[in-house]
C-alpha cells in the first residue's frame, strides 16, 4: 500500500482534513471541493493527497463521510491508543498533560517524569510525576511507545537517549535544541518560533514590524 | 515581487533553512544539494522554495551563506523586532513567556493578560500580568502587532476580537477550537495533537499501537 514516498505535509494536511470532517455528519458524503475549500488546500492537492494511500470515493458521488473519517484515522493511526510519556513536568509538561486534545485523539500521558525531588510523587493529570531514574523501567512496564520531550534543551539528548534505549519509537521534542536518535526511532521537532514566523512573514510582507 | 501565490508550506521550509544556516559560518557558500539535504528536503524542493522569492545565489557556486541568511531572514520578518501579546497566564502561556526561541527570533513579548486577580500584578517572565481589561488600551500603547492565544477554548473567540478591534494584525491560536477574524488578520492554529499524528502515522504503518 505504502510504496510511493508519502510527503510529511501531505500527513499535516490529513490530520487537518480529519479536524474538519469531526464537524461533519457521518450519514452525509462530501465531495473533494468541498471538504478542499473548508480546509483552505486545493482540490487537486486533497485528491493528490488521499491517492497517496489507495482509492477512496464514488466518482461524481464524492466521499462518505464516515468511511473517509474511518480511513484518514487508520492511515494516522489514531483508530487506536497510544500510551505517551512526558518527560519535563515544569510549565509546558504541565500544560500538555492537562491538553485536552491529546486524549481526544487516543493518545493517552501514561508517565511523567521529572527530576526535581519537589515535583516526584505529585500528581500532574491522571499521573503521579515519576523520578526520572525509573524512566527506562517505567517506560518499559507500561509500553510506552511515544514520548514527550518538554526538559530544558541541557537535558534533552540525554533524555532521547534513555527513552530509545527504553524501547520508545516515536519522540515529539519541544525542546529548541537538535537532537539525534537511531534512524529506527521517528523524531519530530516542535519549534513554536517558526509558528510565529509564519505570521512575520504576512506582516513583514505588509510592510509592518515595531523596527526596521 | 511576491506576485505567485506562496505555498504556506513554502514558508515553513524557510524557517526549516533559516534554522540549519543558522549553524554554518557566514564566510562560505553551500550548495542547494548540501542545505537540502540539511534540512530533509529534495534539492529541487528547495530550489523551488527560493525562487519564489526571486533570485538567489551563483550558477555553479551556491549560495553566500551570509546573503542567504540575510534575505530568508528578511522573507519571514524576522530582520526586525515584533512586540507580541500573550492572552492567558495559564501554564501554557508561561512556559510561552519564558520560551527561549521567541526572543531569539525578534519576537518580544511585551504584555500578558490574564483574567484571574490572583495572577494580575505578578511578574511573568519580564513583564507585569496585566487584567484582560486592560488589552484594548495596553495593546495599542505598546503596539502590538501579534498576539498569542493561550486562554482556555471557551474565551478563544472573544478574545480574538478584542485584539482585532485594538489594532492586533495576526494572531496565534492555542486554544483547541475554531475561531473567526476578519480577513485582513492572519491566524494560525496550533493543533499540538496534529504533531502526535505525524509520529502514530509512521507507528502504525510499522504495525504498533497500544490496542487495536
Amino acid at each position: 500500500m505504502y510504496r510511493r514516498k508519502i510527503p510529511g505535509m501531505a500527513i499535516t494536511r490529513l490530520s487537518i482534513y480529519s479536524r474538519i470532517l469531526a464537524g461533519i455528519d457521518d450519514g452525509r458524503t462530501i465531495s473533494s471541493k468541498e471538504l478542499a475549500e473548508l480546509s483552505g488546500h486545493s482540490d487537486s492537492q486533497l485528491r493528490r493527497d488521499l491517492t497517496y494511500f489507495g482509492q477512496f470515493g464514488i466518482p461524481g458521488k464524492g466521499y462518505q463521510v464516515k468511511e473517509l473519517k474511518r480511513r484518514i484515522h487508520s492511515i494516522l493511526g489514531i483508530d487506536r491508543t497510544w500510551n505517551v510519556a512526558l518527560v519535563g513536568a515544569g510549565n509546558l509538561g504541565s500544560a500538555l498533560a492537562r491538553y485536552k486534545g491529546f486524549e481526544l485523539q487516543g493518545f493517552k500521558i501514561k508517565a511523567v517524569f521529572d527530576n526535581n525531588k519537589r515535583k516526584i510523587g505529585r500528581t500532574l493529570g491522571n499521573v503521579t510525576i515519576q523520578d526520572m531514574e525509573e524512566l527506562p523501567r517505567s517506560a518499559k512496564k507500561r509500553n510506552i511507545k511515544i514520548a514527550v520531550i518538554t526538559a530544558p534543551m541541557e537535558a534533552a539528548q540525554e533524555l532521547a537517549s534513555l527513552l530509545t534505549e527504553a524501547g520508545v519509537k516515536a519522540i515529539l521534542n519541544f525542546a529548541p535544541v537538535r537532537i539525534f536518535v537511531p534512524s529506527k526511532v521517528k523524531l519530530v521537532n516542535v519549534d513554536l518560533a517558526m509558528e510565529l514566523e509564519n505570521l512575520s512573514y504576512f506582516l513583514a510582507k505588509a510592510g509592518k514590524g515595531n523596527d526596521h
